[in-house]
């Protein structure tokens, strides 16, 4: 592993995706994606008792298949990274509770499935982790009654407004042949002082721009030197304002796609501005994203995932909301 | 770096302990550790408009400090790792937005110490940081309202509850001579159905006795190998379970201290079990330990940080309460 740059890592060796999987709800199974999620449950209680505790359930599920997927057993993981938005993050710790795997949880709001990612990867590039697990979940109706209103209100939804996703997506890395982690940066703190909690997009944009331009910098390419560039989750509004602060630098990103505007059809669905929520970029990744690496029909991509890093109580005191964003290159094996 | 047995890490440089620092509130300033601490507030809000942005500065003044002892600027500093135990970590968040650093936040509860302390020490040793930094937090106030009940209302405290320590630790880590992190052991999740929140010290007990356990069977050591070990923060009740634990496993450890025993004088401070909170282990670890060590009256000692990873809400539909603990062990160079 090699530093290169301010910001970015070059993994020399490049931890490979061994397993990965994505789970969603019935919104999203509805959703343009249906087809590349490896199971939809259409019941928001995924049978439980509580929203909270379906949401766990998604992120047992996510992670117990990718290691099914990747023809390992749960003792085989050296490690596992997981985070969600969930006050203390209940869903992660419940959620994996009983699989017995040593867990380091982690706070990036909607881009932990680029950091739990990026933490993995190093774990496995330096040896720390024979196999390492990252995952992570988001759920509709949990993060509405925690960050907005009881969904018994019925409240009006802003057009800037996203739609948290009710999804789980997870990999499992290691040595090998296949999708290869070639570089990751960590994001730095960005905050330019919006403070509308129903324009997430806004408050993001700065950060997934500042971390692009961070990558770009340190590793001497440009946006069309990859297939795509996914971030996640902008939707329509940050993702517009991305673009706008990319080309104040000069950079044109024309094989762009946003996974909060992938996982939904904005026409049909009723999403507003797109979707969001950790589950929403973890799912388009570990579903879409790594099949259509798989199918061939990407090669060299670009995920950066992206988070809010605000509180309803740091709202309510009056803060603006900082955003965070990390990228992930991956590159399939010629 | 070599993994060890199946839950340890073993640092063959051995990332060193640059700059350390503890800073705290009146109460631990009216404790037996006062003179440990590098900085005080008489004040519970530090001239702030919340007791959340209370705590916000005190990650900021810990990490700032850590970082000016090490004799480094912000722009050395490759990451920061960081964590609280508010929602969505905004102490972390908001107190660390404005140093610039490439930022990951983490969530382990009251372990946070313990595991944003591996998380460095990884980065240092592997080569993913030139200079990496660890810090966290608790504030009495913010915890109290957020998980209990408005201070206001002077709720009567049970035997078994601790009191959240009012402060914050940080540490940069670096290569050098000095305080080196030998070994870290990620904890597993453990729950031995434990579901009273006036008795976190029993819900976190079988964790730390768990890893402690891992940690000397990958080893192949014992408890009197090293001068101390020190738990944070199980006070009276976890420590005489965390006892009992080990002895039903043939381990006898007599070298033992809790955080949560060292930081308030249980006679004299009204304190009930004794100390907890992220800051209680972090100020412990940072003051006290570190400058135990840098005097040379401890040489080779055993950190182990316990969280529960519960929220209101996990309580609230009924759930118990999951532990997990992070082990650290630390030696001077001779």
């Amino acid at each position: 592993m090699k530093r290169l740059g301010k910001y970015t890592l070059l993994f020399e060796h490049g931890p490979v995706i061994l397993g990965h999987a994505a789970v969603c709800g019935k919104k999203e199974a509805e959703g343009p994606l249906a087809d590349e999620f490896d199971q939809t449950f259409l019941d928001s209680y995924l049978a439980q008792d509580s929203w909270e505790k379906a949401e766990s359930m998604l992120q047992t599920e996510a992670a117990t298949l990718a290691i099914h997927k990747a023809g390992l057993q749960r003792e085989d993981i050296s490690m596992i990274f997981a985070g969600d938005l969930l006050n203390q993050c209940i869903s992660s710790t419940f959620g994996l509770r009983d699989m017995d795997i040593p867990f380091l949880g982690q706070y990036g709001a909607c881009s932990t499935m680029a950091q739990t990612l990026a933490m993995a990867a190093i774990m496995v590039e330096s040896g720390a982790a024979n196999y390492a697990c990252a995952v992570t979940s988001s759920h509709f109706c949990t993060a509405e009654r925690q960050f907005r209103s009881p969904l018994e209100y019925g409240s009006q939804r802003s057009p800037t407004a996203q739609w948290t996703a009710t999804a789980s997506g997870s990999t499992v890395l290691g040595r090998g042949a296949g999708i290869r982690i070639k570089h990751a940066t960590v994001g730095r703190i960005k905050d330019f002082g919006v403070s509308d909690i129903t324009n997430m997009g806004a408050a993001m944009a700065p950060a997934a721009a500042q971390t692009l331009l961070d990558y770009f910098t340190d590793t001497a390419t440009k946006p069309s030197d990859y297939d795509h560039i996914f971030t996640g989750d902008l939707g329509t509004v940050g993702t517009a304002l991305l673009h706008d602060l990319l080309r104040e630098n000069h950079v044109e990103m024309r094989n762009h796609h946003d996974c909060g505007l992938l996982i939904y059809d904005r026409e049909r669905q009723d999403v507003h501005a797109g979707g969001s929520g950790c589950g929403c970029s973890a799912g388009v990744l570990c579903g879409h994203i790594l099949n259509a690496m798989e199918r061939g029909e990407l090669q060299n991509i670009l995920f950066i995932a992206t988070g809010a890093l605000m509180s309803t109580t740091s709202s309510q005191q009056g803060e603006s909301i900082p955003g965070i964003a990390h990228l992930i290159h991956l590159q399939k094996d010629q």
